[in-house]
């Protein structure tokens, strides 16, 4: 008798164990005084739902409909990097987990294995993926990148917005190593100081992305001010996903569990879709972002520590464990679909007012 | 010279040590990481009241009508299962000390005792009782149990809400044991899975079940969203118990003492009555109950210490106890009657505003 | 080098080790958790203040005009019961103290030393003092009391409103030994059961004690509730006293500092006076005490350790102290006046909103 | 790796170790009970920040102009008295230091090195500063010092208006030691008793000060309340310092953080400055004042820290890493300029409410 079907607290603890600590350090740690990266996670716990009552929930469905892909679960895997630094299949393994879960995969950029692999086993599984892209001072070699990811199959690009210079992590130790032909798979011979993403980012590049993929849908990642998913939302974006890059940019930057009702509440009636990562663990937890407004969620360090505990079948078992519990709580809600969550109005209570000039 | 005549948390540790420890971890335990079983009792004790003085309280009287009944005390016995595991009488020890001290008696659909015989202890000592069911998916074997409470004298019937899945609760154990002739006393040749409540209730089913009785009114417990009071209003709901079954389904749900006062306002001049449970352990939590709303409470596991530690006097003294504390509180709030605690607008501080989507 | 004239943990801390346990717990203890006991103290302390400047406080003047009477500090004595379980010479050397001190005395009807006695001192030291009235079952006894105090020159009467009952402390002890001689000293051969409070008094008795009194003052002692204090506004009162009888009686009644905003708008315009006690130990309290809109502050505890510590000599050391903090805190904020205190609006920040129904 | 140039509580332990205690509590003390010391820094650090994304922040520029001062960062160097306790230079090495790295620095009256000497260090290093001055009861003393600043450079006055009366600080020790030499350096025969500001200030010493000083524009510092910003905009100020003096003045003294965006929405399109003081430790710090509605921060304690481990490299070091830490963070927030932070509204969740009178 377990109170529910997936621990990820337990599944950090044996990651740790298992990874080399430069490589479980560089997953795990945040910016600055990790405060954001603490606050996303309790933020969550802190939200008290309003369950509703008499609703026939004798069949309750956890798919969605996203970007026109139809999914099992709304709990979808966050772009992370260097996944050959957890497992030794890398992002291989985790896109077969993925699909096999009936879950939206997102590849990063920074991948260590070849797209074209990735989206090979993608393939082989029936699994929808999106591509993450950081835009690079050299703007040509990006648009080659999303080319490629284009031409193998990525149905959408997550374009991401919050890292124009890179958050200063304590916990980067310098003993982590990645090869270079884990780092170089995808880009040939670039100098890795070139993979920083460009800082003069604006709106205008989600619309150059789409041209450059040949029309596809594009995502942007880092969103947690309300007006820059209205700037968003005029710019063309398919979607916002409220995300502090898992409190590894902005320290002291809003948990995404505060920022996510007025970001929502901006892109409400656009078309926009809205999604949230950071700090979510549990079925519970995906049901209050839901109930706070996401229509989907992102999850990136639980996705790492069960790659590197137990590659493709550890990641399907993740996914497929948190959407039985999330299946579990809709009903004890009462909601039969996902997006009767936000309908329903649960959330009560728990979340600061805005306050500040 | 001591502070309260009741000391429940005295009472639970007597009650742990005198029983075996998987019947304990059932009654004791909250579903995943029971944040909602501890908020319950927290929620009371944040809340601050604003007594009122030079009003005389020469005359206090803690006597109540409720659906007809009158009775000693708003504290009521909260339906709860299996008594049998506390003590060996079972439910008809718990329903005499109930009916000695002047209090509601609610009898679970999950007696361990015959349904009949519960009855015949109450009518021996003047109790009034009503009956709590959970509807099966065999409807009809759900009909023929309320049909044998409403025979037996049922005053009305008390619609479980809130359990369309059961809750996953840690401290459940495989360990515990409760035998079939307990389990199945009241309902025959019936495999124990069929006792999950049907999923697909709907407030239809508030008609159907005061149809069936013969015209018994119909309370819903579980009822935390006040849109669902004003369902359950609207289907003829006689009265909604604002209650997250302890803390035992949905965790994260909203403690009841900050549910209780928007569903006692969306209740309002309606007729149906609003009561409450979840975490209350004090005549002062009586007291604030009552503030926020509620026209009567009702204790579930206070109970089954009470009666595991004392049998039919200590559930007696129990709620003799708590009539008196609370008792002694109205007189110190300047209330009269347990109507006039509410109209006093005592609580002042300590709930949270509502916010989020 | 010292942060403040007083110190009044360290003045309790001695008085401990001096008293008698049952002395000692008979005076500190509260009622119930002692929830409010020790939230009075905490409440002040999270009062965050916004204080002035720029406005010559070169002359600062902590007197107050007091119905009527001119005293040098806003700082007050509480009516206190036996104070000879804490100093052989009891409520005379308060009284003393206070009078050296330039501090309102209110005397206790519960006082170990005769009206008159205390009167005499007070007379001596050109004190001022009020007669707190506890009204009994036998009125007439209560009016002899009221007269003896009248005719021994009380300049005002405090009707403590707040103890229909007595409140249950758990700190109360069997072995408190209060010898008849003390006990009795003012009401002669009576039963101590009838010193409780008259449990059916209302706003009338302000005006029927005024009356019996030949036309004092009646300051009602006890007022949380808005409401209550527009009724004795309304009745003829004085004055208010935002208490809560030191957490004795309703626990989890409101910290005084949580009342008194709504107390004091209530009754702003009126003429009535706002006071407040509980909980006030220093003179940055007593600073967010006028801040917050009441006119004078009330000490109990701290007094009596004083007493206890040092007799009428520790008694005014005390009071002085305490006007010394609270004269460089007004200075500090900007305030040449104790009125003017209210009129800067310096209180911004730590009170909770008022919620509920 | 790093997770921030600037690490104030290591430079803090380090000149504990390094500073006579009487020294270092002098420096690192509060008054009262040191809550508005701890809440100083505590409130920053509860003002989480929504940044903004997409804005081209390829170039980031840290520099102000401050009544009419062009500066490279708006981190600069609040007043304090006698360096000599901390470094042998003195003043002459802080104010190096702050000019080196292109920062205000604010010379205390209380300076233990003569002005014209700290001015022509900061003459050679191309510095701007500013004076500070406490009024003191021979209103020709204090002028003939403004003269003397005024001739020797000093580009603006700031008038300390919160020390109308010393703060009692507990850790302050009669073993300090400072002689006369460094006391009265500028002062010449004046008995220290008389460094006490005038109790007597009013805004109409704003005009005075401007006079005296051949035409200077005057900071007000130690504004916490927006009434008193609005007289000071009244009165001709240039500027106001949001400032409880570090928490050594009035205890319970709102923290500055909660404070400022009161004062700067009511100083809104007037002209006049608004800046802030107390309990800013990190780049995340400033980047929050900024957010809140300063146009600078003030730095006291970590200067002297800085100045007490390495002399003017010291201070030097302090706040160009200080300026480094707030690029990065402006980068991260999607803000160019430091005027552009304040438009981005970033602050959204953290603040109290204004409660009370």
């Amino acid at each position: 008798v377990t109170a529910a079907a997936v621990d990820v607290a337990a599944l950090r603890r044996q990651a740790r164990a298992l990874l080399p600590a430069p490589s479980y350090d560089y997953y795990a740690g945040g910016s600055g005084s990790e405060r954001t990266l603490r606050k996303n996670k309790h933020a969550w716990r802190e939200v008290w739902l309003a369950p509703r009552v008499l609703r026939d929930v004798s069949a309750v469905d956890t798919g969605i409909e996203l970007l026109g892909a139809r999914l099992r679960t709304p709990v979808c895997v966050a772009p992370t990097g260097f996944h050959r630094l957890g497992h030794a299949e890398g992002e291989v393994a985790t896109a077969e987990g993925a699909a096999r879960a009936g879950a939206l995969f997102v590849l990063s950029m920074r991948s260590t294995r070849r797209i074209e692999d990735v989206a090979a086993v993608l393939d082989a599984h029936g699994g929808t993926w999106w591509f993450q892209v950081y835009v690079m001072d050299d703007r040509e070699l990006t648009a080659a990148m999303v080319r490629r990811a284009a031409a193998a199959g990525a149905r959408a690009l997550v374009l991401t917005a919050d890292t124009p210079v890179v958050g200063r992590k304590r916990r980067d130790s310098d003993e982590l190593e990645i090869s270079d032909d884990d780092l170089l798979v995808n880009l040939g011979q670039v100098d890795p100081q070139q993979m920083a993403q460009a800082a003069d980012l604006t709106v205008a590049d989600i619309g150059w992305l789409a041209q450059v993929s040949g029309g596809l849908p594009v995502v942007v990642k880092g969103v947690l001010h309300p007006d820059d998913a209205v700037a968003c939302v005029a710019a063309g974006a398919a979607g916002v996903i409220v995300s502090n890059h898992g409190g590894r940019q902005l320290d002291q930057a809003l948990p995404t569990a505060w920022a996510l009702p007025a970001v929502a509440a901006a892109a409400h009636g656009s078309g926009t879709g809205v999604y949230v990562d950071g700090g979510l663990r549990t079925g519970l937890d995906v049901l209050a972002a839901l109930a706070l407004g996401a229509q989907a969620v992102f999850l990136g360090r639980p996705v790492l520590w069960a790659l590197a505990c137990g590659g493709a079948a550890g990641v399907a078992d993740l996914l497929t464990g948190l959407t039985s519990d999330l299946e579990h709580a809709m009903a004890l809600a009462g909601a039969r679909t996902v997006p009767e969550v936000a309908q329903l109005r649960l959330a009560a209570a728990g979340l600061p007012g805005r306050t500040g000039t």
